[in-house]
């Protein structure tokens, strides 16, 4: 049975403009490769409503769990919660709650409550919270797509409270080889590799660095045997 | 007037399984504010041809360009090229001007020409060339598409050749602030600081580390003027 698929989507103009470098779709790669979830897209957006809106049916409808990270904090360039809300056709309010999370925090540590930081508190009608260890405001799940920051301590953790919560498949095992030739070369002989072993997938990665050319060779499987097999084959065809 | 749009659409495993993390996004989106384009989305698909051709054809009709990176190599695994001519309806087969590149480097260098070699010379009938003065073999562009190689330094050298070429807008200028403060407290004032100055735009990215709150406050306009005097209005109001 193929393994259930997934796609992330990043909220916010500080990737797009090249202020910062994502770290959190990295993150999540890593961990849906370790249980058998296949992350087939990722969608980098900015804070502009309709794009998110169009953005996250497209990848609800096409996926069977979606990610997102960035823009559920106190801020008036905050508007995912709101966009998420609009895309399921749910009411959003401040929620009961996650008003309570909030305000017990606050109140422990002397904060006052304003109406921008209640602006937090604002969770779509029949979602479900994402705990935040971190910094307590919640994440939510609307169906198939969890909601949840782009602050990266806090991205971690709604991730591993989640992942726990899904069915994952088989987990993808890999194997690389790094062979110092131009890919003109190893092309011919990997073709048939991959079609002697159907079952697994290879990917060849060139690189050059001071005019050495070669590639990193994966290959992936859910089989250990086989990749092993592969790996073998690989091997005897490209001695180092 | 609005400056120029364009999107980016990275093609292959290695990003999705979290093998690697791109560099060309952040490397494309830094140069591309310089220049006054405006990035608004990245995708990122898979080797998967269906997957392709839908994004590339999805991200031409919405931006006025679109940069593509990897996937233009000779292995089985390399499709763009194949799919950038079914996106556009554009027949493909190896083609004179770029046969005859890779042919005089080949011979020069004394590597043997195989078929597999000669799958980078397949171009899409009507691109045009973009030369890659590391390795050679060229990218190409289909209308409003620039199809780019996904390795680092090839990717950057044929950068280079194609952004002189476009129209730029008016370079976006970005100031920002480290304010020492949770969100909760920025918000308000940020709001009204940022409905004051509505030619604008302000991001706050928030941060914490080791158990202290605050965030990047970023504001970003075309005109120097106006940014240097909210960036004097933010730390009058938010004084470190």
């Amino acid at each position: 049975m193929a393994n259930p698929t997934a796609a992330m989507l990043v909220i916010g103009d500080e990737i797009l403009s090249g202020r910062t470098r994502d770290a959190n779709m990295h993150h999540l790669a890593q961990e849906l490769v370790k249980i058998g979830i296949d992350l087939r897209e990722v969608r980098i957006v900015s804070d502009d409503a309709d794009a998110i809106v169009t953005a996250v049916q497209a990848l609800a409808a096409a996926h069977d769990t979606v990610f997102t990270s960035g823009g559920i904090g106190p801020t008036h360039d905050d508007i995912t919660a709101d966009c998420i809300a609009q895309a399921f056709d749910r009411t959003i309010d401040v929620r009961d709650d996650a008003r309570a999370l909030l305000v017990a925090n606050w109140e422990a540590r002397g904060v006052e409550i304003t109406e921008a930081r209640l602006r937090m508190a604002r969770i779509p009608a029949g979602a479900t919270l994402i705990e935040n260890p971190v910094s307590i405001a919640p994440g939510f799940t609307v169906d198939n797509v969890h909601v949840m920051a782009g602050v990266p301590d806090v991205f971690r953790a709604m991730v591993a409270t989640v992942l726990p919560t899904l069915t994952g498949g088989q987990p993808l095992l890999s194997q690389s080889l790094r062979i110092e030739r131009g890919e003109g070369e190893i092309a011919g002989p990997l073709r048939d590799l991959a079609a002697e072993f159907a079952d697994l997938s290879f990917g060849s990665y060139p690189y050059q660095h001071n005019g050495v050319y070669g590639a990193n060779v994966v290959v992936r499987g859910s089989d250990a045997a086989r990749v092993d097999a592969a790996m073998t084959r690989l091997a005897e065809i490209f001695p180092a």
